[in-house]
């Protein structure tokens, strides 16, 4: 029921029941074919593995059965073995050679994974770039920087979605090299020695990993999860800054604020009794996904504690856990892509707060200028009594520090303006984001290179 | 596909999303009901909500939709008053008249909760009653204690269960004392102040509670989530004490322990390539959910940080969490039930084990008796030296201890064997037997009585 | 270094290492006492352990030595013996004589926590009684509502402050029952026979009880936890409705909301940069600690699942989580103690605020009104259009709707006005807080009963 | 008081409270050096800085003080200039100058990871030296496999150890990885805009980096917190492997089993009152932390959802919770390298063990040659039965073999014995171990390499 609010289709589609079906359709496919080529089962049992139509295995059956098991393999293997009957009699007792229920099963995560790394991987991209073309609109729009939730001295809306895409740029680099760790085929038999098919283990292991497009590890990994750990976590970081981007947006977006709003649709963030809200509910779906996907993360940690060559509840803990991460990171990735694309900015917003206290926020900028004559402590001193003047007798900076006596010989009043100018205290910000630009023009080349 | 093996068939029904709308359908009915009552809508809405079928919805269109707003609750109230308004044109207008949409989800939810408890309740009561069965049959049947997986003194099975049985019971507590607390009705308005009904909001919400048969509470809870995460610590708490359970039963099942096991079925536990497995599927599936409940709770504790009158996130990140930690609560007490109905005894293994050291286990026991003659210290060095030769000559403690010159003069060959004989060795495991099972009888009784 | 940033003195006194090595001490002692009593061992030990000054145990040297036996109660009581011996060489034989190490170290935990119950319980009173006071003095103050982080519909700061105070009474509830049930005696001996006693064990048992003034259980808990999961889960339940009020308060506080005020104070909030800040240092105290204690919670959880008579890992994982839930809870609640006490609130900033939307927030009132004449759905449409009218032309909500042709005949300009007035359109807001208070000044008169 | 136990001396001594300082100090004077260089700061402050000792700065006041703006580099940076001014009157007033608090304590944290991932690194690769010595040790020892803690068909020691040493080698890369992305420069003044040092921002970024030896990054990062989450996601995931040999040593150590030992010492995994017991410490230790580091590690991504421009809670969060997952991830590693080091086997028990169901576990090895003759379905069943038999009649499975007819026109009693005798059938055992030795030598040669 909360499948199209928290995810994507696509990603739904590849995390499927009826889709992990296929996938191990696949598996037992490919190891018959595998088999065959090394002469261990007669030659045509993959092909009548490959006839069959994943759609045309009853699914629920299947999870009733898993029951009696403890996993869904096993009624899947008897399931298939009856279809494969149907059209070879003979294939039938070929169907699962040399493998376990958990090569299978396994396997088949990590196929799911692969095409959602695939769905993360293009989001993000699209993410990166919509928040660079954000950038290079708003560099120069000058906002309240706040720290604590109070307005501290300016930065510019450009530096603070350069902030979100320096990260999301790291974030591509982990997924990566996840990918190339993560995603690797399982078959070990039994217990992990192949020990069913003899000497010719290895070599139908190669052969099986080149048909699904799989890496080949040094052994098997029934036990060893930091594989299946180390997906969770590269999604639990993306969705833990994905959180911060949606926290940062919601605070925004708040009726006092008004400076930088989700993109407006027909319909959206309405609510059911009040005619004119219209809530932040991409904000709220990526917020709950950075509510839940630690506690997930913490289980797949948790479940890593596995037993000798198969584990008792650790192995079966991962099952919906790793999903869920999934589901959760692609529909609050999703979100922040909308965002990203979508978002509309309130320029006349952003100059009111920036007013808001009078210029009492740029204390800080005063304050260093008048180190530079008084000493830091006595500037500090100063610049704390005016601001506090300033604020109770309702007046605004700039007037509290022109009836500020000790400052007279120093500062014109032309000097006083010049150093409450928001836009005059922005020190290495286009650097700064010219730094991240750079490496996301980098980054984006890269990634097409390699697509071509 | 993993909700037969994780979960039960009657809570799978209870916390599907079709129930949940014949909740949401109930709630909307009740509303109208009250409002009627109190002449504040025309009468027959509430007939007219009544006499929708729940199964006419469509839940994939609601789940769609439910995007664009965030809820589920927003396009259910359009889908409902378009069937009412089929029904009688008038009253479609007043369908969810004062109330808003998380009124009726969370009032849903604590429906769904309520059932569950009961379930949950039914099921933890039979496995007490299973498990007092198990100590008034074992309660004399000597076997090794272990500490730190490492034998120790002995104990009896029927003790080993009476402290199973003694936690069970602290949660039968438990759920009593949270179902008072947190089965509430949730009755608010937009911000909480039911301020669309004017003077008749407290008056309203007690009707709409008396109908639901529901608590009323002090005032509405929207943001204030202590009552959902009490939910989910009471069934958390619970679960960490069936996975304590499972994973005693999962080392006593071991192929080198082999003293508990499992209840047989036919086709259970059996291996896609090992002919002669018997796993311990119940185990696996206790142990399962025990590694993923406490990562769901957590979620639940950090969701409570809600903001203002309507939370971002939080409130969102509660829906599927509670529910999958109801649902694997459910499935793993649904396996210690059948533990606790139908476990065998392998008693020959249970000697075999106590007599694994030659005695040397006993060490403690012979350790307390010298050191009534030689003192605390001397006695435990003694033993030391004694159990280490006889572990090293693979003699038995008994003829080690007879070779131990310090000793002879204090002991003879017959208080020896009294004192290396398991069964002398038990102090209270009598007395604490008995506390157990009579406090189970009388919390038995008190729920017999309570129910008729 | 962070303990006096995230605790209180006095809390941080209770969980100190020289604490528990003083309820450690306690515990020998008592025990001494009660073998002697039942002429178990000599008279005099008891009075010669308590003769042992704490202060005269060298932790640094336990703690390293705990190392070798994996708890620190096995050098602790060699230690003990040592400095027995020095005031009476025969008693040293009989120190911890029966117990095992975790009877000790579980007892001297569950002193602690009896102990910082007394201190939570202390300052959650306090706490209330704070919160009532703030609510008899702001009761009628209307402020904006907020759902979703935008406004809506008016509330009272009275009302608000009424659902902080309904949540805490229930914690009060909670902590009562926890400590009911979690607050007992360990005393098991090696595998919770207490075997070492012979027919002795129970009334040992209930001598010892009664000297520490502690609860005997059933029989001992060593590996069944719900007694620790408990004080863990409703600890973590307290934090996050601490979590969800300092959410609260620091969302007010901002530069552009400016409502309610932590306490103010000399030096408090100061920024080492920014001369003119104010920081929310409180609520970051009480946030950080619900940040942190959800997954504190889940270990304790993760923990239950012991094996035997005796955990490898559970056990020892429990000891510094557990202390670091409750020092985490005791400060988070001391903040929100302080912010109950001394919150200061800028009634001209609620009253600004509320004017923010000129009257649109005030959008479901009119609704309601017009719903009456003209059907709802028409009524959410007319206002959905002139909402936005009033937004985009820049005009009040009392004039679009005054321009509103199709209402002309239906209201005139006075009951626009009444209708827009926020303080017209509290609904049940004084019930509820009547409620709440009333529930507060019973429980407290309870308390005081209880007390005296 | 649990430090000692649960860490190493080293790794305690890297995260201690006056490390931390000593690193504060570092980097203002640090940071005074790079202004001098940029002619900000008058020449002579960062010298007067560098002299002052890091022992003679008082924590216990620094720690007090915290509590009032909700830092310690606040009281710090205050503390420090009266030290300074006591040696260079003038300097004083340049401490600090352009940093905010977040720079100074971020990067000291940042330093304290650096010390830290060295120390985890260099124990890392002596455990897995270690592990790869045993395995060339008992590469050929034959022993149970183990699925769903029963007995299957066989491994060899050396492949169990090989499946450690093979994820540890994925950990070696993970932590290189890690280290090149998030140790790295924290400087960005107030808002992340270096707006106090105008057009020098980035020059003195990269000078103070120079001298800290750090990565200057593409911008500040204060509430992207990706650099902290992956530091503790990637602790997680090596502490969940420690944790999954822990759990396979403490379970190969039961009393029942007995085929692999924790090294021995005098006086370690002693019991306070069972004289015969010899602990398994360390993996109590290892199990320990893998029971806690999920759930703080779910604190960090938890955290990782900052506001703005500085957080409220996410980051004082962080605090303690990385240092913990450090302290306990080193303290895991620590043990699991004595094990690798010093472990201990009984080949007896091995042999004993792999005859325990008289060759029933090797009921796949039979299955597999049936099945060329017979079918697979035909040969299943066959051996469930024949298993069966062997079980219930207690005889051996070459015997039940023996009896059954169906089998005797294909199997001679020769046949039997080779298809039943474990180490005929390993697989791939042999090459498995193989792959992972060369790696870990191509891993160790590269390592060297990089020192030298």
């Amino acid at each position: 029921m909360y499948d199209p609010l928290f995810s994507t289709p696509a990603m739904i589609d590849v995390l499927s029941d009826r889709n992990f079906l296929r996938h191990m359709l696949a598996y037992e496919a490919a190891l018959a074919l595998a088999l065959e080529e090394h002469k261990i089962i007669p030659f045509g049992v993959g092909k009548a593995i490959a006839s069959i139509d994943a759609e045309s295995l009853d699914l629920d059956t299947l999870a009733k059965q898993a029951f009696a098991g403890g996993n869904i393999c096993i009624p899947f293997v008897r399931m298939l073995a009856a279809h494969v009957a149907d059209v070879d009699s003979a294939a039938a007792a070929y169907v699962h050679w040399g493998a376990t229920s958990q090569d299978v099963i396994d396997t088949s995560l990590i196929l799911q994974m692969r095409s959602a790394l695939i769905l993360i991987e293009q989001d993000l991209e699209l993410t990166c770039e919509g928040i660079s073309r954000l950038i290079r609109t708003y560099r120069q729009m000058v906002m309240p920087g706040r720290t604590w939730l109070q307005q501290g001295p300016p930065v510019t809306l450009g530096l603070k979605l350069a902030t979100w895409l320096d990260t999301l740029l790291r974030h591509q680099e982990r997924l990566a090299q996840t990918k190339t760790r993560s995603i690797a085929l399982q078959f070990g038999g039994a217990v992990g020695t192949l020990a069913a098919l003899g000497d010719n283990g290895s070599a139908v292991a190669h052969t099986l990993g080149g048909l699904l497009d799989l890496e080949v590890p040094a052994l098997p990994w029934h036990t060893q999860r930091d594989r299946i750990g180390e997906l969770a976590t590269t999604f639990g970081l993306l969705t833990g800054t994905l959180g911060k981007i949606a926290r940062d947006v919601s605070l925004l977006m708040q009726t006092e604020v008004d400076e930088f709003m989700e993109p407006a649709a027909a319909g959206r963030g309405g609510s059911s009794t009040m005619p004119h809200k219209r809530n932040p509910v991409y904000s709220a779906v990526i917020l709950a996904a950075s509510v839940r996907v630690p506690g997930l993360v913490s289980t797949i940690l948790s479940a890593m504690v596995q037993e000798h060559e198969r584990s008792l509840g650790g192995w079966q803990a991962e099952w919906e856990t790793l999903t869920e991460i999934v589901r959760l990171t692609a529909g609050a990735l999703a979100a922040v892509k909308e965002i990203a694309v979508g978002a509309t900015v309130n320029s006349d917003a952003l100059r009111r707060n920036l007013d808001l206290l009078g210029g009492v926020a740029m204390a800080e900028a005063v304050s260093f200028e008048v180190a530079r004559k008084l000493g830091k402590a006595e500037a500090h001193k100063i610049l704390e009594t005016v601001s506090q003047r300033a604020i109770h007798d309702g007046v605004s900076m700039q007037v509290a520090l022109a009836q500020e006596l000790s400052l007279r010989e120093y500062f014109s009043l032309e000097d006083l303006e010049r150093m409450l100018t928001p836009a005059n205290y922005l020190g290495s910000t286009n650097d700064f984001i010219e730094n991240v630009l750079s490496r996301q023009a980098m980054q984006a080349a890269r990634g097409h290179h390699a697509k071509h």
